[in-house]
């Protein structure tokens, strides 16, 4: 099963690693894309040893310098990456190697490839709670547009996808922008409690060089080094913590692109989708396919998926780094592709859907819809009791179907038949426009408690 | 399929709900462990509708008095609970109608099952926030008293279970501290940003009633009330967020309930756990199953279970309330009870458990895993290039071995002819003891970080 | 931590079992549902040890007359369990030398726990394979009951829940007995995969004792003993087996619950569910909260759930059992218990719904669903390249949608004048019935392939 | 939000598709690995239309030859590919177009991309399962290798990690044997589920084109064509049933994966892995990181990952094609890559391992690890009741603990002093070799039932 001698291990394996054990082990098929990282790091931890004296003025320009060439290689598609030298660290030292001679050699004093791709990773995961929160401020934007386009448009409030009571586009949109803002949040949170430094943890112990930790944690960003070494290079909570976080942001998405499919459906026909984000029948012309809200549904299996895998990666392992975790990667890499994609596909959809308005307040008014405001009047005005109120309301809907006419259809005497004491001032909350109004409960439906949560979102969002 | 009159809606339905449909839709079962939440809850609303002049202080005396009684009913298990009533809002209710008349109908007013279940559930998971904090904080007490006793202790630090070099007892301890503090943030922020009530919010669109959110938000412990009342009732993120920091928490527990494991067996013999959390064999004295370390070692996947289930669930719901969502509790309590039986059970195995310091020590000592104290020696106090001084370790270690030694028993002279320029300070670091104190740098190893940053967590902890 | 000396190690444990660890190590709560298995496994074992001359006629005969007194007792609510006796196991044992004394002490000669629960479980696994057959065949009987009813009526046939061609309900029906089928297969395969007898593996090694497993296999209905001991007490492949077969067939539930739910809103009206499976609002008379259907499409997180948490928990366990398999049976009673209510609440929806065979045939004929047709007679009549017949449909559609006509309302006059070779004889592909007959292909929409279908089927079912 | 005319449209769209569209719509990027069952598809396809005369045998020609030449411009890495085709099946369209003309045209006749794309990946999953069919054979016949080079060595059986009883090397290399026999035989009923060919299905609805499904069934390697047409677009039973499959052979993988990292620590040194399949460290000899076999330990978590992924892309869709089905290949792909990367690494680690017999034999013997073998013997030769014979036998290993000495050691006398019956036979069963010898019932440890299963499985494979 040998495939010739093995260069990297100093001869200590005769055997070699051949194709098989390449293609399990090696990780520079994936792990380039941290070549950013892995520089920015590199350049940080040379600058502290020079600081420190472990390593000279001259030697730590001529690694930066080589470093910024290695960086400008690459970004040119000019760097020559090899398998055989597995990983992206490897990758990089290597030709900085090549490109300034022994002073390269010096680089990795007081550290070690377990601090490293610690490092390099949770710098990665950083910048994407970062990427996270700007499109979530974007699509938050999207659907504040959408709902001040529409604050006081009458729609229907769905329970179990039927029709409960009248609400308004407006307090429809801003449902979202409250989850959209709590996933925010979750992001915000997960990058504070990872913006921990771990580098100077070396394999697992520490070191004996007198490094300085705080000095390359302040210039990476971080807010200070980790605490423990152990923990340094065993931990991947920043990664759990940021699926777990675009689970639930992926999980809203695919909310509101269930509403969107159905509501574009012929049935419905309560959104229009603009051709950019929707694909057609070359034959039938009114079918628009949502194709975008389609695949933005399916997006949580993507990241959910992502997320259950690294969870069983790491569950049972024994500290320290084990080489399970260089699994925890490519999982990563696809769920923080898939959550950008989707929040920005998600914002162009929001930004360029038309609202069908009459298909809306249409649907909205059907339905005895406003049953509850004739039950609450009742409660409200004749001081009925809640459940007599509702027997009330029950027999009045009864005699409005029977008759084939609406609530409001109603005349003042069919209605003091049922109950005496109803005045025709019942009237003023049988519409749909007047009971939306009357929901003036703080963050209810009426289009005053719209606007005003739209003022103060958009005072959040700047 | 129908079994006859169905008396709950009113008449409306002629074929009433048979067995199967009670079976999978009554929620009684599992909810009436909200009874606590749901009291409190209605307890609140009852005082703002008072106060607010939409209920007579008589009626509001009279409920809060029926409430107590259903309370006390149902904590001495003489409440008659019935499935027939399908949840526990029913059955409080319809009994405080047997305690108290007519009173006990205006309850409901401004109040929906809708946003009552969405306040109930949410007052139980924010309880579980706080009792998984308080159990973490036990939990990294433990650690704590163990790290305290064994901050100098050496053992082998693993990576791959490999000996990489030696480490200390307290240190290994603290590092589980630092996960469970990330653990214990986490559910504090979870609890924070759950932290808004959602009653008020009615059955999806607010209400007409002039009530007052804010103060029953401010009884009811709540930060605020929510922002959107669709939202509110919508809205199961405090659930999984939950659950995610549950899941990840009971990945750590599953980490070192894995060492414990390994650690028990007869090879490595590092750890004896006490009879409380093993059990035996009656007939072989030194077998000593850590049955308790096992099934905590499994929780993760009854806790991650719980999460992708919700997930699950939630994914492509339209707004608002769909019954999909009454799925939510059981996985949750479930999860909830694992975690805290898992933290409970941890506390007691790592508080009992005895080191075995002999076989720790002579651990950490085989392997030669000073080597790499010996090259960062050459690397710190020669100055070779990194790499080099690994080749000359190699060849140092390559030589012992062959002798049958270890390391530090290698002459100065055998260790010259390698290279001529080491001095015989170089036998200060190559012991366990030498290596584990010299491991100084922030986080590291040594037992004067081990000790600092025990103070560091002990006043944290108070 | 302890709380007294523990009887059942043999005075092995100084210091006994707390209540912590009796919370976390205790199965008797749950796996008492294993009583019946466990007996009939018991009593299995004592009739081959008789046979076999390791246990007297005697024994064995006060054994199974023990054995029969322990089952009634249980199934009569009588039998006193002990959660210090930890399983269902002990207690049974217990429970048998409390009524016939020393020869309960026989009865676990050659066997062990290990064997013992391995067989339960199994026997328990099997079972349910058995039920959801049962289920699954009775839920595609009432699909067929649907299909037959409605073998020729029209609805829309959807893509992307857009109308693309006119279908039969028949045949939408036959779509889900299709699937249901291979569920049903799947189960079938696994119930013969896990048909394997692991009693006699005993501990784990087998046993010197001259047991004959293939009797015991024999008399518990299994094909054949296992081959391997060590996998016997090791293995959990069934119930993995069995929840991915769940899993599948949850998810096919879940697509037509989701139909169910679109179907029963106002805007689509397909179908009406009976009063037995939805619920209504006391106020509202036309709304039907399709309650049943909703729990239905939650459950596939239910089982995917425990099958998650059952593959999480079996991960990385080295041979041969370990305590981290008890968590097996609660994932797989729950989800088992799932699957069944959810097969048999189908069952009940689909016989009892009612087409709205009106709202089926209108919206079938909507939007030019017929263009698919028109173009296929192009291409079959008058020989035009695939996509050229596109081309000239597209333009016919238009001339139609802009003069606010259906596709057979055009002229052929207009029609030639877009193609000048039409003939009159496309008037036969136009209407939605002509459509649905047209598609005789093999397993098409076409009523006659809709008869052939359901009358196969009905044979398969018997 | 608009960039352009979308030309495949034919102007349908004034919008055009942008750059994120594109990105989350077009599948190119990794539809085309199914380039070659696409191009089979349309050659059985096409083949079939001649032979109904629905083709000319002219325009087959040249299609058949067409795509002979498209597949090895593929196959040379000279093809094409455009992301504005979106995905493989309009990619191989339209090169042939460039290449054959007007007779491309008539390919897509009585076909649709809906089971076109169903039909491809179907053939993938397909030719996954026999490569997994023949990676599983590999891997069992190196387990084989090793159980009949060890038929007879000892080695410790382990409950909980504890050493319970010793068993042979062979037999636990035949217990996985056993588990990767039944992930076998479920790649085979998964492949025999899914062997149903959906080309014909069409749209969705079938076709009024004479086809001869039964035809393209057979050219194909189908056993006969799918029965339902809206079925066979919507399903995708067979990925997930392919990836249940594969997720509980990574969790086999992943037991003796983990087996290999316990086995490989310098504690236990039960095997030594070959080079090939570890890695080491360039200064510490000893050390053999078991990289392959952490690797394989993790893929499960990705494996499952894609399980987990696919069912919540799949949960709830109405029938029948919708664009969240997408989602499906990449998923599958990986997961697939995964699994027959896993398959093929763990038997170059299982072929090249070497047992360390002597670390085997010694922890075999320790621990009293014969104590059952004794009790056993009590009960067969006394006819002591089992629960009295793990009295005697508790006794007598605390009088040998207590003399610091083995079972085998203690002479007859003391012996007798526990219980005076015992004969001098009794320490024929006391020696490890003796223990294992004396299991020889069916699937136990015995060297004699090891050769006969090894016999078995020999035949089996061929």
């Amino acid at each position: 099963m040998t495939d010739g001698a093995n260069s990297m291990w100093g001869g200590r394996f005769a055997g070699g690693v051949n194709a098989i054990m390449e293609a399990i082990n090696a990780s520079i098929g994936f792990d380039k894309r941290l070549y950013a990282q892995d520089i920015a790091g590199s350049r940080a931890h040379a600058a502290m040893l020079a600081a420190q004296g472990i390593l000279t003025e001259a030697d730590q320009q001529a690694i930066d310098a080589g470093l910024t060439k290695v960086k400008a290689e690459i970004e040119a598609g000019d760097f020559p990456f090899s398998p055989a030298l597995e990983d992206i660290h490897m990758n990089i030292e290597a030709r900085l190697r090549d490109l300034i001679g022994e002073p390269a050699g010096r680089l990795h004093t007081a550290r070690s490839r377990n601090d490293q791709v610690a490092l390099d990773f949770r710098l990665w995961v950083r910048e994407q709670c970062d990427a996270a929160i700007t499109g979530l401020e974007a699509l938050m934007r999207a659907f504040l547009g959408q709902a001040e386009a529409g604050a006081d448009w009458v729609m229907p409030g769905f329970t179990h996808l039927q029709t409960a009571q009248p609400v308004t586009w407006g307090h429809h949109m801003l449902a979202y922008v409250e989850m959209l803002a709590r996933d925010k949040s979750r992001f915000e949170d997960a990058r504070r409690r990872m913006n921990e430094c771990p580098l100077g943890a070396a394999a697992l112990a520490g070191t004996s060089f007198p490094i300085d930790r705080h000095a390359t944690a302040a210039a990476l960003g971080f807010d200070r080094p980790t605490a423990n070494s152990l923990d340094s290079v065993s931990d991947r909570d920043f990664a759990l913590e940021f699926l777990g976080a675009a689970s639930i942001c992926a999980m809203h998405l695919s909310r509101f692109a269930e509403e969107l499919v159905i509501w574009s459906s012929a049935q419905f026909r309560f959104v229009r989708l603009s051709d950019a984000f929707s694909t057609g029948s070359s034959i039938m012309p009114q079918k628009k396919n949502p194709d975008a809200a389609e695949l933005l549904r399916a997006k949580l299996g993507r990241i959910l998926g992502a997320n259950v895998a690294l969870f069983t990666v790491m569950k049972g392992l024994a500290l320290t780094y084990s080489k399970d975790m260089q699994e925890d990667k490519e999982l990563t890499f696809d769920a923080a592709d898939n959550l950008m994609l989707g929040l920005a596909a998600m914002e162009g959809m929001v930004r360029d859907m038309t609202a069908n308005t009459d298909a809306l307040a249409s649907a909205a008014a059907s339905g005895f819809s406003t049953a509850t405001d004739l039950a609450d009047w009742l409660v409200r005005e004749l001081n009925l009791p809640f459940r007599d109120a509702h027997h009330v309301t029950g027999s009045l809907v009864k005699m409005a179907e029977d008759a084939g006419i609406d609530l409001p259809d109603l005349t003042l005497e069919q209605m003091q038949s049922v109950h005496a004491a109803i005045t025709s001032e019942v009237f003023g909350v049988l519409g749909v426009d007047n009971s939306v109004r009357s929901r003036v409960s703080y963050g209810g439906t009426a289009p005053d408690q719209v606007r005003l949560h739209i003022a103060r979102w958009k005072e959040v969002l700047g």
